[in-house]
């Protein structure tokens, strides 16, 4: 990662306005646009009940090119039937027309529509219909335009979430920029609602799909909040080829370093939503080790990451391991307590089927920095490992969900 | 179910004295104890990670013989070694010696040990050693000892959880009477941390594991506080034969009789368990339907009860439905969400793939009651249900787990 501000890459605009859709009077419409037709791979969330956006979103998909994403936070158009359908069609259809008042070609069925927000409410559609030939104007290729479409997508977010780099390819400078939203209703798969990664480099669809599946399994796929897996996570990236490096058609050192790049960008993303979890006051990173399978390292991982008992020991800096170690137990992965370890940042507090000497009050001073790592081995005789990002959960999480009704 | 109060079935004494182990100061050291070696069956903590005492009963459960219960509160004796059951053993020979002052023979590996509490720590047992020879002084058969012992097993639970029948079977009045304690780390399975149920009926080993493994999967398998299971779960019925009843040997009406009230006075134990669940302000039964099959209406139930933001909005009294029906989507349930419905109590408000007109304020006000019921049924085209208990999550919850340090 050699950049952190969020530029547009080249032939790229983003925009945002406010058309009262969230009730904060934010900006809660957005549109990241390419000026030409861009090859775009996507993968979408894996709950059974999905948005209107990504039933549509799933078709357009089949043919792998976009022109742009059109967003609305503030609701999902979830659970809406029929109805939700026609609505998001006739959302990208003014999209559509938005573009064409300013000269960009786009077909209605080449713009990706996302909603996040309340679930089983309509679209306004009085709003995105007065709202949507404003987003025109906004539109901009600056950094100032990159950060508001950042801030136009957030829902319950606390701040927007951005991350870029830039690397040499074939003497082509390419850039790739991601935005992302997510804080609530997080948990694999996708662990990010949104995330968005714009790029210049010139790729085949078959080689950025395959690169996308990889990048969101290791990284938003490695995120939960609160175990809740949304019904509109999206996470989509969008090459328009601009870079003119030499197509990357398959796999080989160049498709490798275009992925390594994709993944360092996810991967502060989908950090990003971690520690900005509903409520969070810490980034919660939690390794399992020792275990016999792939997904036993996951499983283990995950239940001691969506632990209330292993969030709220970490929100109060309560240095109650067993809660760490029992989680990886009851989490289905094999494991043998007299051979597993659990250590919290550097320190070991058990080793071997029991206790160590360590000093609880080192184990909490630990717990109450901003950043902790917890680490369980299963003792289970494999070299299969995970990593997972999360955060603690606090009162303020009961707050945000439970005392500001939608 | 007849009775309400916890008389001891005859042939029982149980009573509990205060040790020094739970800071609260109240009775901590609790014993059960059938006068004549009693036929027993129990099933355990399915975690990894157990607890020297559930090392040594289940060993103790292979003769199907028990005389006592002795339980502890305020240490787990969890992630301890060989030190760790070394202390149970103890714990379970000075039981014996007590039990023998007052002319009761029993064997050390036919008491059952029964500890709960912190994780990690080895079991204080100076003060054991203290305590355990003033447990024979505080033994009795009335209903005082019966409350007594169901304080002496609580940790963090704010009120004692018992539940009694009786029933004719053969012209022969039979009692069974249960008491347990649970309140957080409460998950499938086992849901309760410890349950300890006495009966007088007359009853082989065989057909007592029999109807214990199916009343367990019908009851405390079906309540999650917080989704952690324990390392020390553990339920466990004594049946002495002091009703004189003709020995029920095999399935068949007596069976299905004694296995019914078994199960009456073990769900209202696991109601109990979750209306007092941390933090608690309402009991919420979760009603899957629709489901393809057992194990899919499982799935979705645990997953609406376990979701934080379904927990939340509980608490909150927030009509936001969509968390109900978007945590059986990503439960891993069939489900057909076009032909899905739910319901919060007596109002459908999901049907068909879209909301109906119900208004939110009324399903508000269902959910501000004390007891609260949500239904999902997943379209799924098959006939399976499953009930799950659980409760709400609250500030209090955090403030338990978080600010109180072990």
């Amino acid at each position: 990662m050699n950049s952190s501000q969020p530029a547009l890459p080249p032939g790229f605009l983003a925009g945002a306005v406010a058309c009262g859709i969230k009730s904060s009077g934010g900006p809660d419409l957005a549109l990241l646009v390419s000026r030409m037709p861009a090859t775009a791979a996507a993968v979408f969330t894996r709950n059974k009940v999905v948005g209107a956006p990504i039933i549509l979103g799933r078709r357009m998909m089949r043919r792998g090119v976009l022109t742009a994403c059109v967003i609305n936070s503030g609701c999902a158009n979830v659970c809406t039937g029929e109805r939700g359908l026609a609505d998001a069609r006739e959302m990208c259809a003014l999209a559509a027309s938005t573009l064409a008042t300013i000269g960009i070609p786009a077909e209605a069925d080449q713009i990706l529509p996302s909603s996040t927000g309340v679930i089983g409410r309509f679209l306004p559609m009085e709003r995105l219909r007065e709202g949507l030939p404003r987003l025109a104007a906004s539109l901009g290729g600056s950094l100032r335009h990159s950060q508001r479409f950042a801030r136009g997508i957030l829902t319950t977010d606390t701040r927007p979430k951005t991350a870029a780099a830039t690397f040499l390819l074939n003497g082509r400078r390419i850039t790739v920029t991601g935005w992302c939203k997510g804080s609530g209703m997080i948990a694999p798969n996708m662990a990010t609602m949104l995330a968005f990664v714009a790029t210049d480099a010139a790729i085949a669809a078959a080689p950025l799909r395959a690169a996308v599946r990889q990048v969101a399994a290791e990284t938003f796929n490695c995120v939960t909040v609160d175990q809740h897996t949304s019904t509109s996570d999206t996470f989509v990236v969008l090459a328009n080829g601009q870079a003119a490096n030499r197509r990357i058609m398959a796999s080989g050192p160049a498709w490798r370093k275009f992925t390594q790049v994709l993944h360092d960008v996810c991967d502060a993303l989908s950090r990003q939503i971690a520690a900005d979890g509903e409520g969070a006051t810490k980034l919660v990173r939690v390794w399992v080790t020792g275990a016999a399978t792939a997904a036993d390292a996951r499983k283990a991982a995950l239940a001691i990451a969506n632990s209330p008992l292993v969030k709220t020991a970490l929100h109060g800096a309560d240095p109650n391991w067993g809660r760490f170690v029992s989680a990886a137990g009851y989490s289905g992965a094999k494991m043998n307590p007299g051979q597993a370890r659990c250590r919290v940042g550097s320190i070991e507090v058990f080793k071997a089927g029991r206790p160590t000497a360590a000093d609880p009050a080192r184990v909490a001073a630990l717990m109450k920095q901003n950043e902790v790592e917890i680490a369980v081995d299963l003792g289970a005789g494999g070299a299969q490992r995970c990593r997972i990002y999360t955060c603690d959960l606090s009162r303020r999480y009961i707050t945000i969900n439970a005392d500001y009704h939608t």
